[in-house]
């Protein structure tokens, strides 16, 4: 194995996004109902002037401002009632008149003529039709214009837009009843190693139970993909190959999680090269932690592979750095918001690899970001973790004091 | 409607936590498989210690530390490779003796008698069975000890925890193949009003889109809720209360997002007080936005009623701040994180209520929060904004350059 011509991460998402943008991204149009949490494949405008007409934001009296002027506690101003707005219903025929008021519910359409609602605390009706106002208002007030919420032309939401509860919101006022979305990338996980056995079983000595398969599976699950097949495939190479083709054949992406021994991490590779037609892609990564990195892409069914490191850390923090970032980027997601904090330790970085350190976040006015090092193979660290930081590839490392942009875990 | 006893929103919450901690928190034992994303309703303690045997975390010998005190570049020290540790299988009757080493992989079981694991890449095999090794190592070195990942009796996930991918590998290497969690909420949504038309109509004068059904339900949805109906219902008495009827016995939870016109509220608390059998609990909360919310709760069908205000805006927040609160208090979920931003400009606190402010945050060292408003039935600006910050009810207001705690959107 070469670790000589590793890529950067980035290097690495670029070989594989390259190869898979034109291929890979698919889209699907989905109901108002099924939107939310899908990411948007498209920019949405405003067709319509959102409210179509003027509203009123109160119970009150629709009115002329200037009716209103000289309007007080003590001097009230006298107004005729000559209607009533009804809530979604047509005030076709109601117009507000010099010395007029009409009435008006919160939501309601503002008669022509009017120019502004005062609040119905400050009226008081009278006999024979009349209303005493005793509270001035300015042109315009307690009504939303035509278009104040979205004008015809606005960009609503952008391509890229992780779609979240008032989106929704946003799309079902605009009267969007249907978006285009990106289809999630569907992912089939094969763990091989006759050490590993299932979370069920008790590890006989040299034995393991397989973490990466639930780990994968569940952070694919959290991004939105489709797991189409987990499978435990022992060390035998017919076998490994079979699972892979199937793997090919159903999904998008394939993830191989294999030990970290050399002989295994060769073996990887080496089936790698063999089932994807555009061979190995990047042997190895600039990253700690994350070194043993394989990926590869097969051009004719239109597959990824990613062979991950062994260790659980490893396996979860290459995962997010090259599959899950490649999947925000073709998607034109932003990026995730970093939480600043300043390191409570020295934490050196590995030279020339990108390090992610974990880190558990204290609270308070500016947060603390407190290392934690989880060794080979241990994974309640990584659970115990908040989040994690990145240290660039010529970076000696932080030092106490010194801020840092923290990711926070899913 | 008496808006003199309103309730403060920690008021309404724990009156209605009283009567629902009984009856409305079930649980369920769910597979590995479906666990992440789940609310823990038990705390995880370890039964076994993780490793239960020292690993190895590199390719390489095992040895006896003392027999490489010499060893360097210059002048190797020389051991007998007396066996092979194979992955996964049990190394019964290989032992580490003075003067001697045994190969194992990277994850291998860690034979007894030795006590540090030199790298391969330190070490070259000679004839004879013999092994040069360059460089000394320490008592441990590249040694994972029994149970330093979990040892038994170690907490491993407490109540409350959302799982995340990580915890499920936590759980898969505890060998925890089942959890038990909390069921979640059915939630049934009514929307009622004469002048609600759905997304895909083209409102009339006076006419406004549904807006709430979407965003609570879509919301309802992010926190892991089982929404089992939505329906919009025309302003007729029959017909509403056969609705509610018809949710309340179907779900745990039943929203009603009725307009906000003062006839509408009335009719809203009527109503809830006839279908509640501990009738209304709080009419009117001390909160902007969303003073006039009306909660309920009848104990015979174990379901809370919760009628929201009409603004998008409102219902969403008030939403956030009733229901979906009072669920992570119940399932001891801990606080969600708050990032802490400066604000830009002069925000006026409602006296005597809690405010909750809309802000978009920028970002930088000291992220900056600028507040959104939106006015009544406005949507844009509430997915325009990032989140949230709270003010007490006896706070005046925020000035430009105070702190504030932005509690980020789902």
């Amino acid at each position: 194995m070469k670790l000589l011509n590793t890529d950067t991460v980035k290097e690495a998402r670029d070989k594989l996004g390259e190869r898979c943008r034109e291929t890979m991204l698919r889209t699907e149009i989905v109901g108002l109902r099924d939107a939310a949490g899908r990411i948007l494949a498209e920019t949405i405008i405003s067709h319509e002037n959102i409210p179509p007409y003027r509203r009123s934001i109160v119970d009150g009296y629709a009115v002329m401002s200037k009716d209103l002027a000289a309007a007080g506690d003590m001097i009230p101003s006298m107004l005729k009632i000559t209607g009533e707005v009804l809530l979604g219903s047509d005030p076709a025929g109601l117009r507000a008149e010099p010395g007029c008021c009409v009435y008006v519910p919160t939501g309601g359409y503002v008669p022509d003529g009017a120019d502004a609602v005062v609040m119905i605390e400050y009226c008081e009706p009278f006999a024979g039709g009349m209303l005493a106002v005793s509270k001035s208002v300015s042109a315009g007030e307690n009504i939303v214009r035509i278009g104040e919420d979205m004008a015809e032309g606005d960009t609503l939401l952008e391509k890229g837009r992780k779609l979240r509860p008032q989106d929704t919101g946003v799309l079902a006022a605009a009267g969007v009843c249907e978006v285009r979305v990106f289809v999630p990338w569907r992912v089939s996980i094969i763990s091989t190693g006759d050490e590993l056995v299932g979370p069920g079983e008790k590890p006989g000595p040299g034995q393991i139970r397989d973490i990466n398969t639930y780990t994968i599976a569940a952070r694919s699950g959290a991004e939105g993909f489709d797991v189409v097949r987990t499978a435990s495939v022992r060390d035998d190479r017919d076998a490994i190959v079979k699972a892979l083709e199937t793997a090919r054949d159903e999904s998008d992406v394939v993830i191989m999680s294999g030990g970290s021994s050399q002989g295994k991490k060769d073996m990887s590779a080496e089936l790698i090269g063999e089932l994807a037609d555009s061979g190995v892609l990047t042997h190895g990564i600039a990253a700690k932690p994350g070194k043993p990195t394989i990926t590869g892409f097969d051009r004719a069914s239109a597959t990824v592979f990613i062979g991950l490191p062994g260790h659980p850390a490893a396996a979860l923090m290459v995962y997010e750095q090259t599959l899950i970032r490649l999947w925000r980027e073709l998607t034109c997601q932003p990026e995730e918001r970093r939480l600043r904090a300043r390191v409570t330790v020295n934490v050196p970085a590995a030279p020339g690899r990108r390090t992610f350190q974990l880190v558990r976040l204290s609270g308070g006015d500016m947060p603390e970001a407190e290392p934690v090092f989880a060794r080979s193979g241990m994974i309640l660290p990584v659970s115990a973790a908040d989040g994690y930081f990145e240290m660039e590839e010529n970076r000696e490392g932080v030092r106490p004091g010194d801020m840092v942009d923290v990711v926070l875990w899913k």
